[in-house]
This record gives C-alpha cells, sequence and structure tokens, in this order.
C-alpha cells in the first residue's frame, strides 16, 4: 500500500515527512499533476461494475486500488507544464487524475472538499462558535452604519480580509490591523469587511493538529511589544515558539471541530489572553509546519509520516468516497 | 421562511419557478452575487455563541437563519459588477456571501460541495457503478497502448471530453462521437481521452430528479438515424421528446444515486438499448430541464417550487452545515 504525495519537486516540507516514510520502509510516489502529460501518466477502466486505475510519476507505476493515503501537499496545476498547455487541458486533467482518485477508497490529507470548505473563513468561525471555542465577537459586512454601531459596542478592533487573500499582485499576506478609533467605515460599502474584537494577548499560540496528536507551540507577547502589531506573522521576533501544551478542554474542543470539518491537518492561531483563554482566530487547513518544528522541536514531520502510513480508515480526514452501497 | 436564488437578472427558466412559488404565497428573494456589493448586500454578526446574518438584494433584507431554502441557479461571479470589480474583490465576495450561507442552515438545491463533486465524471461512472446503474465500458486514458487494447476488446467506440468543458473560446459543447476502426491513439498521451462503448440505442432517455420526484422524458431513435449521430444534444430533430414511465429498478438506483452524491437536482442522460436497458451516460448537477418541460408538460418547475417550498430537512440535498455538535 503506498503513499501518495501530491506536491511540486521543489519542496522541503515535504522532503522532512518522506523521510521518516523512508526509515519506516513505506512505498512513496511522488506526483505533480502540473507534470501529466509529460513525465506523468494516468489510467483508469470501467469495466463490468468495477475500477482500476494506474498512476505513473517519476518512471513508476502504481494502483489507484492500491494507495494508502493521498497526501495534498502543494500540487502544481494539472498540466501546466504539458507541450501544450491551456485552460482545457488543465480541466481535462484536473478531471481524470482527481475524479479517478476520489474513488480509489485512499484516506486524503486533506480530501480537496473538505479543504476547500474549510478556507472559507465565516464557516470557520461558525463551526469554531459551534463546537465550543471561544471565538472573539466578529462582524462581516458591507453595511457601513452597521460596522459603525459595531464599533461602538466593541471599540478595540482589528481589520482583515474575509478570505486571507491578497490585493496585490505579487501575492502578499494582508495583515491584520487595529482599527482607528475615528474610522469613518463609508468604505464598507464597497467590499465587506471583516472587523473582530481586537484580543489583548499575552502570546500567540500554533496547535498544529494531526489526526488525533495536537502539537501546540506558543510564542510569548513581549511586555513592551506595541500594541498595534497585532498579527505575529508581522510582528518582532522578540520571543522564541516554545513547546507548550494544549488544556484538555482545548484538545476536545479541537478534536470537534477537525471531526466536523473531515479533517485530517489543520493549523490552528490562537490569541492567549491574560485569563489564560485561548481565543480561536482561524484554522488553516494548508498551514506551513515547518518553521514551528525547526524552532521547537516538536515532532510534526514524524507524525504526519505515521498518519499518511496507518491503513486503518475511521479518524478525521478519512472521507470515504469508496463506502459500500447496499445493491 | 424565504427561499433565495442564486441567479442573473435573466433567467427565464428561473421565472418558471417563481410562478409557482408566488402562487404558493412562498416568499422568494432572488440574487445575483454579480451585484454584490451595488445592489446587493450582506451583513453576519459572531457575537457570544451564536450567528445572525442578512441579505439585502432588490430594495429586500432576508435574514439568513430565516431562510428556507437556497437555489444555486445560475449565479453571477460575486462582485463581477462592482464599481471597481477585482479578482481580491471577487474572492473577498464570494468567501463572505457563501461563507454564511453554508451556516445558514438552509436545505440546498444543490449544495456547492456536493455540486462540484458531482462534475467529476470518472467519479460519476464509479459511483453510477456501486449504485448499481449499467455503466458501459470505459477507459480514460493519457497511455496509447492501454487505449489500443481496450480498442480490440470494444471495437466500437465513442470517445468524450472527460469534464464536458469545451477546448473553443467562446464555449461550445463538445459532442460525443465515434472512433473510426482505423485510430491510432498515439495522440492520448497529449491528454487524458475517454473513451467509452457505443451504446446501439434505441433511444435517449433524459431523467430529471427533483428529491425524490423522478421525471423522465424518451426520444426515439429513428429507424434510419445515421449511427454516427451519437450524441442526441446534436442529433437531427426526426422525433420528439415524449414523457415515459421509470422502470422501478431504475428508479431506485438513481434514488441511492442521488442520496450518496447529496444532490437534491439532477439530470440523467441514458442510452435505451434493444433491451430496454437503460445505460448510465452521465449526470449533470445543473443540467437544462425548460426544453424537457417545454416539450412534454412534465411538471419540473412545479416539482422544483414544491422542493424549494418545502421546510423539513431529511432528503437529498439536505447537506446539514448547521448540525448540533454536543458541547
Amino acid at each position: 500500500m503506498t503513499v501518495l504525495i501530491l506536491t511540486g519537486e521543489e519542496d522541503v516540507t515535504a522532503d522532512m515527512v518522506v523521510v521518516h516514510l523512508n526509515a519506516s520502509s513505506v512505498p512513496v510516489v511522488r506526483l505533480d499533476p502540473a507534470d501529466l502529460t509529460a513525465g506523468a501518466a494516468l489510467s483508469g477502466e470501467y469495466v463490468h461494475g468495477s475500477f482500476r486505475g494506474h498512476l505513473s510519476a517519476g518512471g513508476r507505476l502504481v494502483s489507484m486500488n492500491g494507495l494508502r493515503s493521498v497526501w495534498v501537499r502543494r500540487p502544481g496545476v494539472p498540466a501546466a507544464r504539458a507541450p501544450e498547455p491551456s485552460a482545457w487541458l488543465t480541466e481535462e486533467a484536473s478531471q481524470a487524475l482527481y475524479g479517478m482518485l476520489r474513488g480509489s477508497g485512499a484516506r486524503w490529507m486533506n480530501h480537496p472538499d473538505a479543504a476547500r470548505r474549510a478556507r472559507h473563513k465565516p464557516w470557520q468561525l461558525r463551526l469554531a462558535q459551534r463546537c465550543g471555542l471561544p471565538v472573539p465577537a466578529t462582524l462581516i459586512t458591507t453595511f457601513p452604519q452597521v460596522a459603525r454601531e459595531f464599533a461602538e459596542r466593541f471599540p478595540d478592533l482589528v481589520v482583515k480580509p474575509v478570505s486571507g487573500a491578497h490585493p496585490q499582485d505579487p501575492p502578499r499576506a494582508v495583515p491584520a490591523s487595529r482599527v482607528a478609533p475615528d474610522t469613518d467605515f463609508a468604505a464598507v460599502a464597497y467590499g465587506p469587511t471583516l472587523l473582530q474584537r481586537r484580543i489583548v494577548k499575552r502570546a500567540d499560540i500554533r496547535l498544529t493538529a494531526v489526526g488525533e496528536t495536537l502539537l501546540a507551540a506558543r510564542k510569548a507577547t513581549p511586555a513592551d511589544a506595541d500594541p498595534d502589531e497585532v498579527d505575529v506573522r508581522f510582528a518582532s521576533s522578540a520571543t522564541d515558539w516554545l513547546p507548550v501544551e494544549v488544556p484538555p478542554r482545548v484538545a476536545a474542543t479541537v478534536r470537534r471541530y477537525l471531526k466536523e470539518a473531515e479533517l485530517a491537518y489543520g493549523a490552528f492561531d490562537f490569541a492567549e489572553d491574560a485569563d489564560g483563554t485561548w481565543w480561536f482566530l482561524e484554522c488553516n487547513q494548508s498551514g506551513q509546519f515547518g518553521f514551528v518544528e525547526v524552532e521547537t522541536g516538536l515532532p510534526i514531520a514524524r507524525t504526519i509520516a505515521a498518519w499518511l502510513a496507518r491503513s486503518a480508515p475511521g479518524e478525521p480526514g478519512h472521507v470515504d468516497d469508496r463506502r459500500t452501497v447496499a445493491p
């Protein structure tokens, strides 16, 4: 039973995981969908009520029915490196590859449907609420008057993009930033705006969830930190990321979130306040983990390798497209 | 409880359904996501563990928690008609609208996740097999040699696009067409190719499924039909579409398909052979029904209106994003 990793050629984070898979002699095939139809090939046959599929990449042929798991790491755009690339060929190659893999019965980290749904921030907030995670008061609106009233109720706000996407080209992450007290909010009418009560934090938490295993790191906020630096990704690095225990109540709610979201992997960001409460900010289903592992020594890559190597279904992330239908 | 229809302004098929909803006094709000943020507006608030959302369109304000159902008919690209449209604004508006609606608890025709998955033809074929629908022998491949061997086993083949997409711009549908006996298949290496055993048909079947209701039409193949005209959409119209009973065994398998696919609506295409067997060709989750209703008098629009107007969950298409999580 083989582990299939969908990613580009240069991916040192994937390399970190492959090292562990190799050490435990689990067969691995690495395929970049961009290499379809030059370097990678596929075939699937539907005859007499059954399906047999194969993939070929890097000179190796693997049966789709013999896949243990699929790690959707950083796959390229299907057929992007074909001799004559086109939007049409990309669509054909994408449907052929993912359409067949969806029927393979493999476990996914993460399943494409779950991954896509999990990118919706408004959906994340609602799910976090339902699972019992503390969510800072949040408004997403195109009504300036509603934004003004929200700012009266919650005077200390930050503003973030709804999608986490970037208005610039080339792409850049948009930092969350504080809302000035005299903000007028008229511009809210031109695009949905996410306003969120600012958590006065004493630390940032990055919780990396791999199946049932939760690995958390904590970065204390220096006492003299600039309160305008709300986004840890853009803050100065006076303190280090250190491993931290996950409080049992948080662990239970995070596992509930993953189960509902059908995610095998998620990188949760929390803000820890003065009372020690972890406030949910977001869960990135494809969040980076390399920097956390390097800084803290948390065994994230090894845990991912172990998850991918397991052959039993039944945990979060196992969306069973192959479930048997009684005839 | 309101029915929300996501579609453009000019949509006569939606009008057919709205007539029936109006007749039964069900409140309807029509919103084109393209009108965000000029003409349509949205707002959602996450405070103290609960969510309250609103949409405004056509001068009407509707609560997202008070939505009975959402009909994803032909929605425009979010924010496409904004004063300063951009890919970024589209992404923000899309995430805000669909991200909040996903948490509304409304019934969907069809849920975006189910719709997206259902577009994968390879996945359709596998699901149809599992549900017990007869599927003509099919190969999807980039290996010329595999295609040649398949053609030896099944000499009478048709070729179709994998995705149903169109290589031309402006978009045109690609007809399925017969494969000539002397075909070499070398070009298969340049793009995934779908080859399927040709069903010698005596009729085409279009089965429109709306929840549990199945409405089928049949178009007999004239005795003197050109056997090269395999695609009914491009064939000459010597015969009419007529209503036809759905055989009980087909009905059971089609309902199983819809349940597994989590679809509330699907347009199935079958080819009926000389033995009367209905061979599954595809299920289009957004297939047109206007022409069938006009030609046959089948009450499809009325059935869709009734489905949208119902308030009870529990049937195909009800993907419960609001399912309660025990705290």
